[in-house]
């Protein structure tokens, strides 16, 4: 068994993309590995066994969301999130950060915590490092991560900084309000676009020891050239023996760029969002299956979608967009998470055999041609 | 093989309750079956793989709306209902009579057919016997349903007696009209409440030979003991060598008096619609989800729930109806279609061992302790 309950196990490199493992109470995640959003408990649209045949290991979820409803004490006493969800592998939760920056209305922050309105009902709610952490841990995921404070894209050098420092601290406070040891804590670095900040706030953090790290504030708005560029002197500074989060990130292209800069886990709604809104993700590219153009076409969506997809020709997915039934929101998610795993699984494979750089290139190449 | 393409082979009866198996090119059917329905050539809610776990052999798509959407050349350029679909079984395909009545606007019935407009986007439509016909052979269902006049009950006896006159009219010219020979149609008895008007119906139109005879126009209104009674002196007119289809019927008590009574198929959106709406059915009644009563209950909704429902707590499927999340609707529409088809699989095995009305009276006790 493990040394160290949450062990990463570095298995092989290829260039700075890194081929590992990392143990979780739940079970075992081949990195580089990208995480399917469950926001409310359910990844959108899917029955979990489908979520399952996917190939996805760990799933997210979200602290805000679960802590406003059904609120964390319910799911707890539904038996934790593990078993609420019915999803029995690593669990990754949120800190509510992101949320508060993104959904919250009125929104205050203070060094204590931040004081906002829920988007469901306009209530008041309170959301400190130590509160963060007692949902968290009332909701039983695997990893929790430590309450950040994100600003907008392009901002103040002073804001940026302020938030970067409080996100130290707040990381400290997340740490020592840690009571479960089947637990682990992931710090977030902060600082922009800024690359001494990102340096700075990664030493800073990396002297507390987290058994994970991972990057935010990234994928705000900014172009996808500048969060590269945030990557590249932020993944120098990491451990090298702990896992390494790019916290909402993305495209498939953006994954590529991230393990391609040493990222182990990702995660982003856009496979399952973009998927409930015709957009299919393919080896050939992107299509829209809205388009007239598919109203005939007998075609699967990809010759490696997963099989309950490609049973289906474009036409009849089409069709059931126009038709606003549940099912092309159903098979559409379940393509586009298929393929993010399909893309990870090759990525993983290619650093195993010491030719990510050319994974990379035939993948960037491959994705030229789609409708958008 | 069979001698007849559309045979129907009467294997058992319990009392006037009918165990069969009926015959079509796309398998089997063993009856009494409960055929789920898919519109708009989707079971609203379910990957078809799924729809398919729930015990199905036959299912249901809607002439009127395929029509209007994507338009039945479309459906049939892509390779026919049955590969539009993924549904590889048997299927059948009502006639649009039903949908004239309860779905289009300022519908005008003629001898000639129907002028209508469209639900969709208002435009003009036709619908004769013979349109009827082309549009279900296009589809290339196993099974295409007579164009029939459904009027509205409780109605003058003449409009009923007219509108009865009329369908069989109409059922002689669709069977006129016919081309395909893998392709059975089955004759609708009208009659309103009106017994001796249903009687004559089956009279005549079983003079036509249809290989296969529905009971139309009920569950429109009228008290469930009415269409009991109309079963009552319905069935027995009916050849003995033919199955007999209830359309458009119903709850699960419904199947029960149906199959009491000597019906062999049935179809009905209520545990689809139904369970889009937060309610299950059991063998406990029914559950209304939304009750806060289920928000901490650990219970799955039923021990013999399908296991991709049983796996989850009554309290994570309400939560899922309050957040509104697409898997609420997805898991009642699978505890629904499979409680429904377990019913019909428990009323075959009684009618084998000769104990249907043993069945029926523990069933329909079993139900009275449900949330309504």
């Amino acid at each position: 068994m493990s040394e160290r309950p949450f062990r990463y196990d570095l298995l092989q490199q290829s260039g700075q993309a890194r081929r590992g493992v990392f143990h979780t109470p739940h079970g075992l995640v081949q990195t580089p590995a990208f995480m399917p959003v469950g926001t409310q408990g359910t990844v959108k649209g899917l029955e979990i066994g489908l979520v399952r045949e996917t190939g996805a290991e760990m799933i997210l979820g979200n602290t805000y969301h679960l802590s406003l409803r059904p609120g964390e004490q319910i799911v707890r006493e539904l038996g934790g999130l593990h078993e609420f969800s019915g999803w029995r592998g690593p669990i990754l939760t949120d800190s509510g950060g992101f949320q508060i920056f993104s959904l919250a209305q009125m929104a205050k922050i203070t060094e204590e915590g931040a004081v906002f309105r829920s988007h469901i009902d306009g209530s008041k709610v309170s959301l400190s490092p130590e509160r963060s952490i007692e949902i968290q841990e009332a909701l039983g995921s695997d990893v929790a991560m430590v309450l950040d404070h994100v600003v907008a894209l392009p901002n103040e050098a002073d804001v940026i900084r302020q938030a970067c420092d409080r996100s130290i601290r707040w990381a400290a406070r997340c740490q020592q309000a840690a009571t479960r040891d089947d637990q682990a804590q992931f710090a977030i670095v902060q600082g922009g676009l800024d690359e001494k900040l990102r340096i700075y706030c990664a030493e800073e953090l990396g002297k507390l020891e987290f058994p994970g790290y991972a990057i935010g504030g990234l994928s705000v708005g900014e172009p996808p050239p500048e969060m590269y560029r945030i990557l590249d002197v932020t993944c120098p500074v990491l451990p090298t023996d702990r896992p390494r989060y790019l916290m909402g990130v993305g495209r498939p292209e953006d994954l590529l760029e991230g393990v391609r800069r040493g990222v182990d886990l990702f995660d982003c709604v856009m496979p399952t969002r973009n998927g409930r809104n015709a957009l299919a993700f393919t080896d050939e590219g992107t299509l829209r299956l809205r388009n007239a153009k598919y109203q005939t076409d007998k075609r699967p969506i990809s010759p490696t979608s997963p099989e309950r997809v490609r049973q289906h020709s474009r036409g009849y997915i089409r069709h059931l967009f126009m038709a606003k039934e549940m099912l092309g929101p159903i098979l559409l998610t379940l393509q586009n998470l298929a393929y993010y795993q399909q893309l990870m699984a090759g990525a993983r494979q290619a650093i195993e055999e010491d030719r990510f750089e050319a994974f990379y290139e035939q993948k960037m190449n491959s994705w030229r041609n789609g409708d958008e």
